[in-house]
C-alpha cells in the first residue's frame, strides 16, 4: 500500500571517501528498512505502538481477558476459542495469573504455557499477567526471563489478591505492584511494553480514593505503558476516573474495563471477590430474573452495550477491555452491536503468522502443513532463523520431533465416540476408507448418518478454497486417491479477492495447482508411467512410510506453488513444496494414520489392521503442475492413470 | 528444467531424538542445494566439472586466447571484444602473460587486471597464464594469491619463454612448468584448476619426443587438471600425440591448440617463436600470396576448418583451443563454419552476470545500472555477500565511489570528435539537447547527419526490448521528458520469448512498467500534481543533483520490476527500483553529464553552460506502474502532465 502523505528529505548520497572502497552514506540502511513486506507495521510494532497509532488513526479497538483453564481438555477447548475470537480482530488478550495453578510452569494450563499457546500458536498479541503474593524476587526473574524466551513481550504487572483474608508480606519479595514494574524495568530494561491495574472506585484497601490515585500515578512514573481499569457499572464512574488521573498528570492509555453480566452466581462471586458495590439500578432489574440465565445475559449485553457506547461517545475512549470469563457469546454480542467485532476475511499470508518476535519476518512455509499451522510452529520452535524472501535461504531447516507434548497440539478437538461415528465403528476394507475421505469432502452424512467434519490431517471442514475443487476431489477420493491437502492453479487475482487474495490491497495473488494424496502402489506404478508425458510439466515427490522416495525435482530445490505481487514491494512467496521438509512431513503425515485413527480400534481389530496395513504400504504423493497459466493439468494425470489401470 | 532422470533414493527422514529438540536428519540441507535457482550448474561448476559434463553429454566445445593489450584505449577495445566474442559461446577464455608488461600489477593493460576484467566484468570463465620466468617463488605467490582475490579460478601454469637466447635459472625461484604446479597445489590445495601446455612435436628444447612426453605426465601427476597443446598443422598431429600421451597413462583431456593463419608475417614470426616448422604444403600455397593479406586470410580460415573438422570427426576431440591474436573475424568465421558459435539469445538472467565465485548467489540488482552493468559491478565489488532471493536482506548496500580507476571503465567506447558529431558541435540551448536524446530513440540522424548510437547513459544502441515502446519514448523526448532506462510491462511471456525471455525455459516472465528520466523543475512539479491521481498505482522517486527526494515509496522497501516463475524452482526477481540505491545512482547519472557530454566542450562555452545547467537544475525520476496487468499507464501520467502544462 503506497504511502499517501509525500515526504521529502534531503539526503545526499554522494559517497564520502574514507580510503576504503566500500564506503558510503548507505549505511544506515539495513536499520531503515522492513524485511518483510507484508503487514509490516502490524508484525513490528509493539504493542504501545500499536495502541498509539490506532489512538491516531481514531479507529476503535477491544482486548479481551481470559484465566487458564484447569485441565488439558479446557485447555484445547481455550485455544480454539481463541482462533475463534482472534477472528473478530482483538488489539490483544490477556491471560490472568492462578497463584494456586503453578502459573509459570510448563503444564498445558498455566498461565505462562496459555499465553504462549496465545502468541505463538494463535498469533495473538498477548499480555501475560504477573503477581507479588508468594513469590521472592528471583521467582519473578525466572518467570520473567522464561516469559521472554517464548516470546511474550508484554507484562501485565499486579500485586494481586492475598491468599487468605489480609496481604501477608513475602521475605524477599515484593509488597506493591509498583516494586514489580520497577523490578521489570530494572531487570528487562524497555523490552517489556508494562500495563498496570486501575481501581475507578479506588482500590479496596487503599485509605482512599486520592491516596490510590497517587499510589496509579507512582506505578506509571515507574515505567508502566498504559493502565486497564477494575471494572465498573456506569461510564460516569470511568470518565470521572480518568478526569482526575489526568489532573495529577497521568497522561498514558487508561482502558476501561468492561464485565458484561453473564448471570447471577458469577456476578455475585465476582463483587465479592473485587469488592465492589453493584448499584441498586442494576440490583433492581436482576432480583427478580435471578433464576433466568438468558434474560439475565440479554439484559447484562444491553447494559455492556449502553454503558460501551457512553464511553465511546465520550471522545476520550479508544479501547475497550472485556473480562470474558473464558465465554464466548455476551462478549461478542456485545462488541458485534458496538460494531467492533471486524472479521476481516483478508490475510496478511495465506497462512497464520505467529506473533513471536523471532518470526517477525517469517514470510515462506512448506504447504503440506497448511491444515496443521501449529503442529509447524511447534516443530520448528527451536528455529534461530526463519525463512524471508526464499526458503532455500533457511539455515535451519531441521524440524522438531513428534513428541508427547506435541500430542497435546496434535490432539483432536472430537472426542473419541464421535470420531467412530465420523471416521467408522468398524471398516470392511479400503473401500470403507476411501468413503470416509468422500463424505469429507462432499459434506454428505455417511452411510450411518454422520456428517465428516474432520480428518486425522484436518481438525476442520473443508477450506473455501478446497471447495473450488469439490467435484473432482469427490471423484478421485471415490477411487483411491485419498486427498490431504490441495490448492486450484490462480494465474494473477487481485489480492482482496475473499477466497484466494491475502497480502496488501493493490496486489494480485498466483498459485500453481497442488495436490496432495495418499494412495496405493498399484496406483502408484501406473502414475509414474503416466508422468513421463508430463515430465516437464508436472514435478512429483511419491515416499512411503519407509521412506522410499523417488521425485523428478532438481537438485532438491523447493517450488514456490504461491506467490504474491504488491505494489512498491518485493515478490513475496510464502508456500513452497520443499523437497527436504517433505520427508518430515511424511513422518507426520503417515504417524497421524496411526495415532488418530488406528488407535480408536481394539488392537487386532480388522479396523485396525485395515488402517496398520494404509499406513503401512500406501505411498504419499504431492504433485505440482507448473503451468499454472494454462488449465490444471492434475485431473488429467488422474485420469490418465485410472484409465491405465482399467 | 526439470531433470528427466528419476532418481529413487531410500533416505529416513524419522527425526532422531538426541536431547535437543530441533534435532533432525535434515542437517545437510544446506550442502546439498543450490540457493540460486537460475543456470545453477553453470554458475557453480569449476571449469574441469564444465569440460566432464559437456564431454559427457557430447556437447562440442571451443575456448579463445588472448595477450594482453600494450595501451589503456586497446584495453577498452579488447574487453568489447570480449563481450562481442562471448556471445558466441566460449568455454573459457584465456589472458597470457606477458613478462614484459608487468603483467601481475594494477595497470589497466596487465595480463592480471585484463583477466580480472573478463572475468568479474565480461563473466567469462578465464584462466590466467603464469610463467616461471624471472620471477622468485613468492612473486608467483604473491600473484596467485592476487588472482584468487579477484575471483579468478584457473591458472595455466607454464615454464615461460626464456627472456635472452638461454633459459636463465632464477635464484629462488622455478625452473620447469612442474614446479609451478606443484607450488600452486602445496599452497592453494585444490582451489585452481591447473592447465599445463603440451606439445605435438615435442618442446623445441627437449632432449626428445618420448622425453617431452615424460615431462607431460609428471606436469599431470603433480596436479594439472587438463592440457592444451601448442599449434600444429596437421589434425594427424595432434591425434598420433594424444595417443602416445593416453599410452604413456595421460587421461586427462587434452585441447588442441588451434592457429588460423592470418597474415604472412604473424605466421612466421610465430613460427620463430615456437620453433615449429610449416609445412610445405602450406609453404607451397602462401609464398605466392604472401602480400595479399585477404587471399592469406581465406585459406588460413579454410585450412583451420578443415583440420578442426578432422578432428572433431575423430571422436576424440570434444574442445578446440583457439589462439585469436586478439583478432575477431577469422576466429568467428572458423567457429561459425564449425557450427561450434552457439549466439544463445536466451539470458540465465535479465542482466549480465558475473563470474567471480562471491556473486555465484547473486540474482538481484537495482534496474538503474541496467545500461551499466561494468559499473554496478565495479562498485560493488567490495561486497561480502551479494542479494539472492530479496534485495532488501541484502547486508552491503554501500556502493563503491566514482574513482579514477572507475572512469577506465566509464570510459566511452567512441572518441571525442565522434560523440561531438553525434551529440553536436555546439549546442544552441536545452531544445538542442532534447534533439540528442530523440535522434537516440528513433535512430534517425541529427540535423548534421550523424546518427546517434551511444549516450552518456547507454554505450550502446537502443536495446531490442526499449525498441518496443519507440513511438512512445521519441514524443516525450521531443519535449524535455530526456529518457535514460524503461521498459514496458509483461504480464506471463514464456520464458523463452526472443525479446522478453530469459531464464530456463517452462517458465514465465513478467514486469512492472518502468520509466527514467531526467526533466526540469517546472515539468516536475506539474508531474506531482499529475500523479496524485496514480497515488495508489504508480511509484515514483525524483531527485535533483542536490539530493533532493521526492517519493511515495513506503518505508524505503524495494520494488520487484522483473521476476520469473520456473517449473520446480523458488520465485526469481533479478530487477528491482530500490530507493536507496537510487541516490547512489543519482550521483553517477548526474556526472556523466559532466564527465562524459560538458567536458567535450571549451570551459566556459555555451553549449558547456547548457548541459552544467541542465546538470545543476534538472531531476531524476523513476516511475513505476504496479498494475502490470493492465496497460501501461505511464505515457498518460507523461500524457496529463503535458496537458497540464500547456
Amino acid at each position: 500500500m503506497v504511502n499517501e502523505t509525500q515526504h521529502t528529505c534531503s539526503a545526499s548520497s554522494s559517497s564520502k571517501s574514507d580510503g576504503g572502497s566500500s564506503s558510503g552514506s548507505e549505511s544506515s540502511k539495513d536499520s531503515s528498512r522492513c524485511s518483510t513486506p507484508v503487514l509490516d507495521a502490524d508484525r513490528h510494532e509493539r504493542l504501545r505502538e500499536k495502541m498509539r497509532r490506532r489512538q491516531e488513526s481514531g479507529d476503535k479497538w477491544f482486548s479481551l481477558e481470559f484465566f487458564p483453564p484447569r485441565t488439558a481438555n479446557a485447555a484445547v477447548n481455550l485455544i480454539s476459542r481463541f482462533d475463534r475470537m482472534g477472528a473478530g480482530g482483538p488489539l490483544f488478550i490477556d491471560v490472568t495469573w492462578h497463584p494456586a495453578g503453578d502459573p509459570g510452569s510448563d503444564k498445558e494450563t498455566s498461565s505462562m504455557i496459555i499465553a504462549n499457546t496465545a502468541v505463538n500458536y494463535c498469533g495473538l498479541e498477548t499480555i501475560l499477567h504477573m503477581t507479588c503474593c508468594n513469590q521472592t524476587k528471583d521467582d519473578i526473574t525466572g518467570h520473567l526471563q522464561k516469559a521472554k524466551r517464548l516470546g511474550l513481550k508484554n507484562i501485565m504487572a499486579l500485586r494481586g489478591d492475598p491468599v487468605g483474608e489480609e496481604w501477608e508480606e513475602e521475605v524477599d519479595g515484593f509488597n506493591y505492584a509498583v516494586d514489580l514494574v520497577k523490578h521489570i524495568r530494572n531487570e528487562f530494561d524497555d523490552y517489556f511494553d508494562i500495563c498496570v491495574a486501575g481501581y475507578p472506585k479506588g482500590h479496596p484497601e487503599a485509605e482512599s480514593y486520592e491516596a490510590d490515585l497517587r499510589y496509579l500515578k507512582e506505578k506509571v512514573f515507574a515505567g508502566a505503558d498504559f493502565i486497564i481499569t477494575q471494572l465498573f457499572f456506569r461510564s460516569e464512574t470511568f470518565l470521572k476516573f480518568m478526569k482526575d488521573c489526568q489532573a495529577i498528570g497521568i497522561t498514558c492509555p487508561i482502558i476501561p474495563g468492561i464485565f458484561p453480566i453473564q448471570g447471577y452466581h458469577s456476578l455475585r462471586q465476582l463483587v465479592k471477590l473485587s469488592k465492589l458495590e453493584v448499584p441498586q439500578e442494576i440490583k433492581d432489574v436482576i432480583e427478580p430474573i435471578k433464576d433466568n440465565d438468558a434474560a439475565i445475559r440479554n439484559f447484562g449485553v444491553e447494559q455492556a452495550v449502553s454503558m460501551c457506547r457512553e464511553l465511546l461517545d465520550s471522545g476520550v475512549v479508544h479501547g475497550l477491555h472485556f473480562y470474558t470469563l473464558n465465554r464466548e457469546v455476551a462478549t461478542t454480542e456485545v462488541l458485534k452491536r458496538l460494531g467492533l467485532w471486524t472479521e476481516d476475511p483478508r490475510r496478511p499470508l495465506p497462512w497464520a503468522v505467529s506473533a513471536h518476535p523471532k518470526r517477525r519476518v517469517e514470510d515462506v512455509r512448506p504447504i503440506f502443513w497448511a491444515s496443521r499451522p501449529k503442529s509447524y510452529i511447534y516443530r520448528t520452535q527451536e528455529w534461530d532463523d526463519f525463512p524471508n524472501g526464499r526458503w532455500g535461504n533457511s539455515s535451519s531447516p531441521a524440524f522438531g520431533e513428534l513428541k508427547d507434548y506435541y500430542l497435546f497440539y496434535l490432539k483432536s478437538k472430537s472426542p473419541r465416540e464421535e470420531l467412530l461415528k465420523m471416521w467408522g465403528e468398524e471398516l470392511t476394507g479400503e473401500e470403507s476408507v476411501f468413503e470416509v475421505f468422500t463424505c469429507y469432502i462432499t459434506g454428505e452424512p455417511n452411510k450411518n448418518g454422520h456428517k465428516v467434519t474432520c480428518m486425522p490431517w484436518n481438525d476442520d471442514p473443508l477450506a473455501t478454497e478446497t471447495n473450488l475443487l469439490k467435484e473432482q476431489l469427490e471423484k478421485v477420493n471415490r477411487r483411491g486417491i485419498l486427498t490431504i491437502n490441495s490448492q486450484p492453479n490462480i494465474n494473477g487475482k487481485p489480492s482482496t479477492d475473499p477466497i484466494v487474495g491475502w497480502g496488501p490491497s493493490g496486489g494480485y495473488v498466483f498459485q500453481k495447482a497442488y495436490l496432495e494424496f495418499f494412495t496405493s502402489s498399484e496406483i502408484v506404478t501406473a502414475l509414474l508411467k503416466v508422468l513421463k508425458k508430463y515430465e516437464l510439466r508436472v514435478n512429483y515427490h511419491i515416499v512411503n512410510v519407509k521412506g522410499q522416495n523417488i521425485t523428478n525435482a532438481p537438485d532438491l530445490q523447493p517450488n514456490a506453488v504461491t506467490w504474491g505481487i504488491f505494489p512498491g514491494r518485493e515478490i513475496i512467496q510464502p508456500t513452497v513444496v520443499d523437497p527436504v521438509s517433505f520427508l518430515s512431513w511424511k513422518d507426520e503425515a503417515f504417524a497421524l494414520w496411526i495415532e488418530q485413527w488406528a488407535k480408536l480400534y481394539e488392537e487386532e481389530s480388522p479396523s485396525r489392521m485395515i488402517i496398520q496395513y494404509i499406513h503401512d504400504n500406501y505411498y504419499l504423493v504431492n504433485l505440482v503442475d507448473n503451468d499454472f497459466p494454462l488449465e490444471n493439468c492434475l485431473w488429467q494425470v488422474v485420469d490418465d492413470t485410472f484409465e491405465l489401470l482399467n
